[in-house]
């Protein structure tokens, strides 16, 4: 088991990281809410645990990752019509909130596999838990921490904040929120401005509800994450992750919830990753640079010099630390791009380097190099300056300038095989840029595994790698730079 | 519009196919359990829905098209393990039957994607709409068709036949069934052996369940299906399709559950796709022919000579009609294989083809041919049919034996363009065919490659074969018989 450590936003510092169960981890992340295509802001915080969800299995650890889909959403049929025009419609002739969920989970979960990031281990939907956030919504009520108003249940911060501390990851104080809260629709109904809804009675237009002894009604946005956690984590779990962006008030309402709820802090370790900027700038919809990963990966906004792959986007997340800003530009995007293909390069050419009867390298010393970067609350950019000291080595290795051990070799070839495919999740060339296909991979290697046959004076097998993907209809063609292979059929 | 006809397993003849609301469909059809790999058996209703969905669409309809996942399995905690135990254990030491649910969902979407399965509109799972099936209970209830005993509500099957006819879709008959219904667990609470159970009290093992006003418990089976259509596609919808296995019980006790819940008929079209048959044989584990899509794909069982591509397997569903029993053996999987390739193959000879100054070819018949076959009862062999007698103009067009002008050969292009790919949802060649095919062949030549180094002492070149294919998410395992690899996902 590794000695890694986490900053935690509750103790505002590293800690070292040691699960409540041996040997196992419980992680829950905030997912996508599923009313629109993924952007920048999706991709960070689904790049920063996926790497942490590897690491811990890197680590030996066998981790439960839960990341939810907010499908509760707030879509209201068409103004123009009275909740009598609504219900005389045909069910196929309504807007259906779940058909919009569909598409947009679906094309979600499909710039993810782009991203190359792992799918959790469950995947809840806020709708599919309406029972447990209707429990947890009386739990509360029966504590005392809840009331009633008019068909919707709030939770009563005020009372909280007497013998609990609201405010406590995010560092804010009740008093200075009372200040800065303006009026907003349902204030009426609080007793508080910063009261907030655990159900919300649904008005006539608001196409999702379920009955509940309050109202035909919907849960308040942030029980979900309290709810599903506590099920399948349990009431005390190991880490929770999202973005900052939701650190106040999400977060901070999720423990107050779970805090009542369950009587005990849900969780152990709270880790945000900070926000992206645009050529500096914050990103928006009103600011024209609101960039969907389909517009990135397409290269398909006014915005962009050209398209960026997957593994670009994922690369240039991970060279900055997960809780430094980050700030997408053309300029540092090519750069990425750069970076990971010399990284990708050096690996292919590790491939082809003979071991040597001594080192001149320490191997040893960039492995623990490698750990400690990664140990360190995750610190993927110094890991990948690491990885950069290896691309060094190999590229004076590749002209005998610097040589290995086949032991010292084999270490190095395990090393970045580790760090850059199962921990950093990259993917080489051929895989991210083709299709999901293996095939033109496969032939790659097979072409240089004949290369280097060839370099060995061993035509034998350079034949018989030629003739045996000449049976399987794969014909190489030998040219000035090198081989080319095409599929007849 | 089209005029299709349909075959209606209720009315058991082809009917027209007229929808309830004009130029809208709403189609529901019975998904998969997730609690395993996907297998022929899920292929078969995927691909025929597919093509109806698809048809549907190409016919100017708006189509909703919901197919469900089960989810709400009867998954057991250990049967060493009293009540106590389990709640003493940590939620992270409990199998987590939502894992299990996840995993198997994420797989089933991958096989559907690899077969060019077409996404529905919405995909409810039943662990999601629980709060819906109860609400359907308590209407059973409250009518008098079911009845409460022990914690568990039964359907009043006799109750009902007195006034509506259980039965009516699968031809059976009340008595005859009685007969035959074997002394089966709970059958002590039931009033009648053939009564079922619309809500089950959950044993103390059973790991999934919710709490109602009956018991801690969980819905029967059938229930899923009635609470999830009439959600969202209405309480009358078009039409309702599924595998003949599942016509009883499944399809009978939804058609009586609706009937009593929303006071009338649900389902207007019934169709169900006919069973597979693997060599004559009925499939089955305990018969050693159950072949999963992975293994298929992959020629991963001791049954296959060879991989087939997803798209061979899509063609050759699809060159039987979907009401007729479909035999899987290596012989016809092969014929389909090429016959696939000869279409394909067509269709890019097509697109070298210059236009003539005169037509020798009637292309509008053809035409008419293929929506014919289409509209009889989605009679996709026939369609294929036609399609291989422009296969064969074609190939005599490519030596100019035959000729057409450039506005037929703009409809030819057309019209195999609609038919192959956008209908019939098969993939040209570069895009899902021939990769696939290759892999398992090439995977397995570098193995014999590693195990050549291996006996050579060429341990350097052994390990470098092993790493670029666990890079590319192939894993190989070593063991005394020799080596075998798996794809990860």
């Amino acid at each position: 088991m590794s000695t890694l450590s986490l900053f935690n936003t509750l103790s505002r510092s590293k800690q070292v990281f040691t699960p409540l169960n041996p040997d196992r981890v419980g992680l829950y992340v905030c997912g996508p809410t599923v009313y629109g295509d993924a952007h920048l802001g999706h991709a960070r915080p689904a790049t920063t645990f996926d790497v942490l969800f590897r690491y811990l299995e890197e680590s030996g650890y066998k981790v439960r990752y839960v990341r939810n889909i907010t499908d509760v959403g707030h879509l209201e049929s068409d103004a123009d019509e009275g909740e009598d025009k609504i219900a005389k419609k045909a069910v196929l002739d309504q807007v259906e909130p779940m058909e919009i969920v569909q598409r947009y989970t679906d094309r979600y979960h499909k710039n993810m596999d782009q991203l190359n990031v792992r799918k959790p281990s469950i995947e809840p939907r806020a709708s599919g838990h309406i029972i447990e956030q209707q429990n947890m919504v009386r739990q509360i009520l029966e504590a005392g921490y809840a009331y009633e108003s008019n068909g919707s249940v709030y939770f009563d911060v005020d009372k909280y904040n007497q013998s609990f501390a609201y405010g406590k990851l995010s560092g804010r104080k009740l008093e200075d929120l009372l200040s800065t809260t303006r009026e907003l629709e349902g204030q009426k109904e609080k007793k508080n401005p910063f009261d907030f809804a655990l159900w919300k009675k649904a008005s006539p237009e608001h196409l999702m509800h379920w009955p509940s002894e309050w109202s035909e009604g919907f849960p308040g946005w942030h029980l979900e994450c309290s709810a599903m956690s506590a099920k399948y984590l349990g009431e005390e779990f190991d880490i929770h992750g999202g973005g900052m962006d939701l650190l106040f008030p999400h977060h901070e309402c999720e423990i107050a919830q779970s805090q009542i709820a369950n009587g005990r802090e849900a969780v152990k370790y709270w880790v945000h990753n900070n926000m992206i900027t645009i050529n500096g700038q914050k990103m928006g919809k009103s600011l024209g640079n609101f960039i969907t990963l389909d517009q990135l990966f397409e290269g398909d906004h006014e915005l962009l010099d050209q398209s960026y792959s997957p593994m670009t986007i994922r690369f240039f997340i991970l060279q900055a630390h997960y809780r430094s800003t980050l700030d997408f530009s053309n300029d540092a995007l090519k750069a990425a791009e750069k970076g990971l293909n010399k990284l990708l390069k050096a690996w292919e050419t590790l491939q082809g380097i003979k071991a040597s009867s001594h080192s001149t390298i320490q191997v040893d010393d960039l492995e623990q190099s490698c750990e400690s970067a990664m140990n360190d609350d995750l610190n993927t950019p110094i890991l990948i300056a690491h990885l950069f000291e290896g691309v060094i080595w190999i590229n004076l290795m590749s002209t005998e300038k610097e040589f290995l051990t086949e032991k010292d070799l084999e270490t190095l070839k395990n090393l970045f095989d580790k760090y850059i495919f199962r921990v950093l999740g990259l993917l080489s060339e051929s895989e991210g840029n083709l299709s999901d296909t293996h095939t033109p991979a496969l032939i790659d290697l097979l072409l240089s595994l004949r290369q280097e046959a060839k370099k060995n004076k061993d035509f034998a097998m350079a034949d018989q790698i030629r003739n045996q993907l000449s049976d399987m209809g794969i014909v190489i063609k030998d040219g000035k730079e090198g081989s080319t292979w095409e599929i007849n059929q």
